[in-house]
């Protein structure tokens, strides 16, 4: 299984893409951020980001998108921004019949270090072991993307399976009107 | 000019399209809301939601959209998604090169009723009255675009004229990449 994991934001949007199955070795397929200029007005700034995760899903075709799941309980400055990021992310993954799960940071943190507190150098680290990297991804972003990927392989299993047979199926049939 | 303003939503989004300048009288061109079913998953609503608002700019090729600002501090439990719904409607207008403005839900009150704290019905009615309808608009979410177009009409002014002459210029001039 191939996941796309996506650290939603409008400045950094980090994204991994790993491929793995429950009880296999990992690996890191791509990694990057995904920036957009704060000086250009919000609509743009959503229209380039989609623009590259459109020109991501094409390249590297996840058979699942997992994308961190935004609260507003967050830093409410930057919140409005960070929920329409991870929209456009989920939007685009819609468009190509791909499936799409959101992850909460205590899940993701829990997944790859056992701990849904620990701090982000600890995440790093553990993404970096998984993945068997000579050095750590950069920034945070990307790390974070990687970890998100890597807790939905962990956390999806007899699901992951079926969604997928379904998501095939349906590329498989053209879908038809009734007569 | 002709403003499509838009009150976001996932369950419901208002649109109205309002062909108006300042100190002439306004003319209502379509009014709707956009609705998409909640048992669908997020990813897909929005998906539809785009198509929706996609075939609506299509249609009525608006010079301006404008949108309602969303705030972090409305109804915690819907926010994520109304700010998700702004989104997609931003990035639709700017996919097409159409400037996008927001305005707060005080500022599009005090348009239409001369109070930033006037209630729905209230701006319904002033709705009605300067569009010159028979009855009023509803349900209140195509009523409030329809305040969020005349309220972007009315406070726009020269910022409007200027932005629509830019916006015509880089449609009419295609983009070259330098030698």
């Amino acid at each position: 299984m191939r996941v796309l994991g996506i650290d939603p934001g409008l400045t950094r949007c980090g994204v991994g893409v790993v491929d793995g199955t429950v009880g296999r070795p990992l690996t890191m397929v791509h990694v990057g951020v995904y920036r957009t200029p704060a000086d250009l007005d919000i609509a743009r700034r959503l229209h380039r980001l989609e623009q590259m995760v459109e020109a991501g899903v094409l390249e590297h075709r996840p058979d699942v998108v997992a994308v961190e799941r935004v609260f507003s309980q967050n830093n409410v400055r930057t919140v409005m921004g960070t929920a329409q990021a991870s929209g456009v992310a989920m939007l685009v993954a819609a468009r190509h019949g791909i499936p799409v799960h959101l992850h909460t940071p205590s899940e993701v943190k829990a997944s790859v270090t056992g701990s849904g507190r620990a701090d982000k150098a600890q995440v790093t680290q553990m993404v970096t072991r998984l993945l068997r990297l000579t050095e750590a991804p950069k920034p945070a972003d990307a790390a974070d993307a990687l970890a998100i990927a890597i807790c939905h392989i962990w956390r999806g299993g007899a699901q992951n399976r079926l969604e997928l047979a379904v998501a095939a199926a349906a590329r498989a049939t053209p879908t038809r009107s009734p007569r």
